[in-house]
Formats: structure tokens, C-alpha cells, sequence
């Protein structure tokens, strides 16, 4: 039975506040299992790649091979049952779509002191993708990931994934091939992501390693943020969804299981303003997850993770809505526009009684890698953005350090730098 | 005496090679002292801060106060020498223009699916800047972090900042005033990053945490990274300068000094096209070295980590500066843009004989806060960004859903997530 409770009981700021405080960190040892297998990746790199792989995934990539062949993966997008291929076709140029619009702009001003400047985007020279491999090999994950760096103009994007007993999975695959991905190599795990940091003798470094992954996964990208930029640390998945009386059940609780079946450390939260339509809600998920082939798992979810909140407006759901900063946030309201207003902190909204956030997974347009365990309240979702960096610039001629270059002598001077005033003092 | 290299010499490729990999990571041992800290400030709080505190500072928050009050801030701001407000001032303003331009809009369309989805920015709840304290306790630091955040439209900004046995600089509680920031914390190191980021009873957990400062903090700040967001991974400070033999050598050895002049572990690197020029640049240094209150830190700056490289072409630089992706970069020529044009991999660049990197450390507006080590691959300035988060939203109706739904379903049954197909199937 998933956590029920009421916004007007006397213990509820008590209960929520645990509620928040149950999505927390990376425990201590997979921090440390991760920086021993970071630094022998490190040190003896593709020797230490092949025995990870031969121990968790159970391969031998000198067997299997260590990069999956462009003509597999060519094969795999021509062998592709045509409605698979026009739904990822679809969702690719959505994403693409989506992003594209993202790209900023470089910028370039002179101000009234006569001083030139702003700034100019390039994209990093290469990037690695992670995507999972097992329960959760999502082609739709590599459009997410590989889409916008292309978008970008990272010039190199080598992905990684998992094939457990050397077996690869074609939809992935076809997905990789649909969205301009380089290089497929056949390791996974913080091995991986090490790989990726470090580089080694078969490997390439990158710039920037992105893509959802375990908590391995997760901490290696952690570990080796400043090696590498990462685009955030994920957790498990999570979804906000208020719904009034007015919504089926059948749906909601659908909502609900589709993001309690990706794994057992999965969240779904329900707020409603109609204890009957919660009654009605809970009823159809225990419904509806004897059918589901995923049910076990997303029966573990909601038992461990679920809850249903009731409170007296839907309205003053938005600050008990920020304290969780959930990665999804369903709005399944006539109106939903005062709530999504009131809000702050989601990684992504969807809005009315017609967008189930599963739209958004595949084929809505925005990214669905986001910020997980309250992160939305500093940090973004995926974006054109992680995959470039901006390079700031400044000109003054000889008027113009005139002008502001007497101001930079004076406090060079009180900071106590002097070979900083004299550079600029020796040119006014 | 500095290294000095000729591109056209036979070793060359591997002493730059050398050079590139000389600027590397956190030592093993400061990352074992900031977990330790880590975890003494989110166990004890309060009590861990006053300890570590009179350890590390020589004095007791009981007796000096946590805070600096508002009052003590306000008359450093009125007892300010008037040249000197007035340089703060100028450079306030300036900052503040420039980083306004930065503030990206919200963005929203309707595509031809009928399928209405954009981004919506948003400050975060509450920011912590960190100001190094002793030899580097800088009011430009001040500015550069805190008006960004007050553009960006920061709830509410705690500062921290180590008052060694006690004493604070009335130049950087003038610059909070100026800039605005709501509470001035006596407490520096990683203990304050642990602080900011946890909270502790006295001081409540921020969103964010920016600022540079020495080996322990950006270690602090990188374990941190994920619980709250972090502007970078700070290192020491860099300069490459590229100069012709047209240039004043005075001009350019000042250049040199004004980041050697930082700490010994900063680098200052000239790429010159004419070794008489290199000559005289490095006589120069030696002489402007002599001179300098600030002469031992240079020099030892200067021998430990300088260089000058000679090339046949100016233009020929590109990749080799792409390789170093330096912090700073000034092109002291002439036409500095076809080479500004090849450079993909620059913190920030200051073009012109009449730029000096250090008016932009002050006056020039762009940020100062920029990627050290080799970061500026994939990492940019402290920005507005780093304090904004962005939420995506989509929203179907029951036309649109009709439309793209279909895919959707597809895509979740082939990924073996039928919740995820129910929940649009539904629906549609």
C-alpha cells in the first residue's frame, strides 16, 4: 500500500517532510566500488575494460568485439518493422525540432564607453552517450541524448552500452543510426563513463559524457564531473501527478504505473482534491497492475514509493509540489495554467488531461533525461546547452580603456595586486 | 627561468604534451581532508563550524559573530574612499549590463501537430557565494558572483567568507553592499561549502553554490556538485598571451606578471612569432619582477609554470592553445580575429593590444569566474545560467494526442514499458 495522506491532518507537515527527505543520496559503497573501478579503468584502460565486462556483463569483448560494426547497425535500422521506424523517424524530428530552437545565440555589442563585447557558443569536440543496456535499453533515450549534441555541432559522439552475453539490441541500435551516432562501443557500467574521462588505447576521450544509467553509472559521472562535464547526476525516476475528481481513474492511475514500472526505487505521487476519486485512483492501479507484464515491479514501486496526498485546494498543492522538485509534473486539470504558474521547481510540466507524461518520453519534442531527487530546484534537463560552452570577449581600443581602465587600476591597487594595475595603467 | 619552447624544434610535440597534462587534478590527500569535513558539517552543524573554525581561522564565532551585520557592511560602504566607490560602482554597473543581456527569454510555440510546448526559466530559491578570504580576498570576487545572481533573480544570497583571526575586509563588505547580498557568514574553507550546501541550524541550505577558492574548496564544491548545483571546479589561474614583435614588451611582461602574480600555482604562457621580442618580454619580466610588491609569488609563479613558445605563425597557435583551452587568452596583435576565428577552446579572450586581461578581471563586464584547467573544453564563465533552471512543458489536446499518440504507444510496447502505452493508448 503505497503512503496516503492528508494535507489537513494534524502529522501531515511531519509525514511530508520525510516523504522529501526519503529521495536521497548515493550510499557510501557504491562510492567506493566506483572509485577503485575508475581508477583501474584509469590506469590500465582497455586491459581493465575487457575484465569488467567479462565479470558484469558476461562477454568477452575480444570474442564479441569491442565496437558494434556500422554495417550491424545499419542493418538493424533497415530490418526495423516500418511502423517502429516512422514512430522513432517521428520522434526524431521532433526532438530535433524542439532543440534546434534551443541554440543560443552569439552575441556581440559596443557600449557607450566605446568597449566591444560578448560572447560566442561552439560546441565541444566530442561527447559520449551512455545508455543503458538490459531492463532499460530505450532507443527513445539515445534520440534524447544523441539529438541534441548533434544539434550542437559536437564534431564526435561515441555512446556506450552494455550488451550482457554479448547480445545487442537492435531497436537501440536503429535508434543510434537514426540520430548520427559515431562510434557504438559494447561497455557499460562506471567502466564505461571512466572510459569515456579518461580514454584509452581503443576509446577516445570526450568533452562531455551524458545519459541516464544505474547508480554506478550515476556516481561515475559524479566522480569525474571536472574530468569531463556531465549533463546531471540521475536518479531513480519520479512523477508528480494533481488530478481532480473530473479525470477518469483508469487514466490517472495509469499515469501513475507508468513510471512506478521502470523500477522498484521508481516514484509516483498522486495529489487530488477528491478523497472518493483517490479511493477510485488506488483501486484502479491494484486493477491495473495485475495486467501489466511489468506489474511486479511496479507494484514494488508504488507498496515502497507511492503515495496519494490529499488536500483541500489543488492550488495550495504548489509549495508541497516545490519541496519534492519532481523530475515530472502531470497536471490533469481543465485548467491547468494558475497551478503550473504557482509552481517552481519541475524538471518538466505536462499540461491538461490529454498529455500523459509518457507522450513526453518519446515522441512531445522536449528532453526526458531531467532532474531527479529534487535537483529541479538548481538544475535543467538535457539541452543543445550541455553540449557547448561559451567563450566570453572583450576589446577596448585606446579611448576606450580611457574611459574604464582608470577605475581597474584603482581597484587592482586596493586588492593589493600591482602587476595587475600596471598592466592596464602602462597603456592609458 | 620559465620553459621555453620552438615549435619548429624536434621535441616539441612531446614537451607540450608535457606542458598540457602538467595541469591535473585534486591531490588524493585534500580529497580525503573534504570528506572528512563533509561529513563533520552535515553530522555536527554548527558546532563542527566553530571548531573548525578556531582551527583553521584562529577565531571564535561565539566572540567575533557567525554574521557580519548588516549595519558593519553598511559603514564599510560609507567609509569607502569616493575613488574607490566610484571604481566599485562603474564596475557594478558594468557587470550588471552585461550579464542582463545574458537573462535567456521563455520560450513557447504551437507546432503544426497542434502541439503547444516551450521552456520556462526561473532563478533559483537561494545561492551561496564564496569569497576566499587572506591574500585573496578580492570585492571584484564579490561582484562577479553576486550580480549575476541578483540578475537572475536569486531568492534570497548568503555569502561566505573566512575572516582570518577575525578581521574583515571593508572592501568586500562594501562590494556585498553594492551588490546586494543578504547575509555576510565568518566562516570559509570547505566547512563553509559543507554548510551552504547541507545548512546547518544557523545557516539555511542554498540552491547553489559559486565562487572560487583554493584547493579545498573546489574539492568541496565538486563532492558537493549534485546535492546542490555548482558554478565549476575551480583551479589556478591561467594566461596565454599572444603577442607580435610590434608590441611593447613592458606591456606584455605586465600581462605575463598579472596572473603570475595570483599564486605560485598560476601559469602564464606568451606564443610569440619573433624570438627577439621573446627575448625582451623575458628580460622585462625579470626587470617588472623586481619591482613588485608581489614579486616572490610572481617569480616563483613565473619559474615553476611559465613558458614561451615560439612559432612560425601566429595563426599556426590555434591548436595549440585549442590543447591548453586556457582560462585567459589576450591577442595582442593588430587584427587579433582571424585567430580569435580559429580558437575553439578559450575561458575568455581579450583581443587587441589595448585589452589587458586584467581591465576584465575589474571593469569590462563579462564574468571573471572562468573554466581553469584545460575545462574551457566544455565548461564556460559563471553566467546567469548557473543561477536559472530551466522547466519544459507540452500540452496535447485530445487532436494533437491523436495525432502523435500513436507513435508513442509504439515505441513504449517495443520497449516493453506497457504502462507507459496504456497511459497514452487511453487516450487516444
Amino acid at each position: 500500500m503505497p503512503l496516503r495522506l492528508d494535507s489537513r491532518d494534524a502529522g501531515f507537515a511531519a509525514a511530508f517532510d520525510a516523504l522529501v527527505d526519503a529521495r536521497r543520496e548515493a550510499d557510501e559503497d557504491v562510492s567506493r566500488a566506483v572509485t577503485a573501478i575508475r581508477a583501474d579503468v584509469r590506469a590500465r584502460g582497455d586491459a581493465a575494460l575487457a575484465e569488467l565486462t567479462r565479470r558484469f556483463d558476461g562477454h568477452d569483448l575480444d570474442v564479441t568485439g569491442w565496437q558494434v560494426p556500422k554495417a550491424e547497425r545499419q542493418a538493424a535500422l533497415a530490418g526495423l518493422a516500418p511502423d517502429l521506424r516512422a514512430a522513432l523517424e517521428l520522434a526524431a524530428e521532433r526532438i530535433r525540432a524542439y532543440h534546434a530552437a534551443q541554440r543560443p545565440a552569439d552575441s556581440e555589442t559596443v557600449d557607450a564607453a566605446g568597449v566591444r563585447m560578448g560572447a560566442r557558443w561552439r560546441g565541444v569536440d566530442a561527447a559520449g552517450l551512455y545508455v543503458p543496456g538490459g531492463r532499460a535499453a530505450y532507443p527513445s533515450s539515445v534520440l534524447m541524448n544523441a539529438i541534441p549534441a548533434r544539434v550542437a555541432g559536437v564534431g564526435r559522439l561515441a555512446m556506450v552500452t552494455p550488451t550482457p552475453k554479448g547480445e545487442t539490441n537492435p531497436l537501440v541500435l536503429a535508434a543510434a543510426e537514426i540520430a548520427g551516432v559515431d562510434e557504438v562501443w559494447r561497455v557499460g557500467g562506471a567502466q564505461a563513463v571512466a572510459a569515456l574521462a579518461y580514454g584509452t588505447d581503443r576509446i577516445a576521450p570526450v568533452d562531455v559524457v551524458v545519459g541516464p544509467g544505474n547508480a554506478w553509472v550515476a556516481e561515475a559521472k559524479r566522480q569525474l564531473y571536472g574530468v569531463v562535464g556531465i549533463d546531471m547526476v540521475a536518479g531513480p525516476s519520479e512523477i508528480v501527478v494533481v488530478a481532480d475528481g473530473a479525470n477518469d481513474p483508469a487514466w490517472i492511475a495509469a499515469d501513475l504505473l507508468s513510471q512506478a514500472e521502470h523500477d522498484p526505487t521508481s516514484q509516483s505521487i498522486l495529489f487530488t482534491d477528491d478523497a472518493a476519486f483517490a479511493d477510485a485512483v488506488a483501486a484502479e492501479v491494484e486493477r491495473q497492475l495485475g495486467t501489466l507484464a511489468t506489474g511486479a515491479t511496479a507494484s514494488a514501486s508504488w507498496a515502497a514509493n507511492g503515495a496519494i496526498i490529499l488536500v483541500g485546494d489543488l492550488l495550495e498543492s504548489a509549495p508541497l509540489i516545490d519541496r519534492l522538485a519532481p523530475e515530472h509534473l502531470e497536471l490533469a486539470l481543465a485548467d491547468p495554467e494558475p497551478l503550473f504558474a504557482a509552481v517552481r521547481h519541475a524538471g518538466s510540466v505536462f499540461l491538461g488531461r490529454y498529455t500523459p507524461e509518457a507522450v513526453g518520453d518519446y515522441v512531445g519534442g522536449p528532453n526526458h533525461v531531467l532532474p531527479t531527487g529534487r535537483r529541479a530546484r538548481f538544475s535543467s534537463g538535457l539541452s543543445v546547452l550541455d553540449f557547448m560552452k561559451r567563450t566570453s570577449f572583450l576589446a577596448c581600443d585606446a579611448a576606450s580603456i580611457a574611459r574604464i581602465g582608470p577605475a581597474a587600476v584603482a581597484l587592482a591597487e586596493a586588492e593589493g595586486l600591482p602587476a595587475h594595475a600596471r598592466s592596464v595603467a602602462v597603456r592609458l
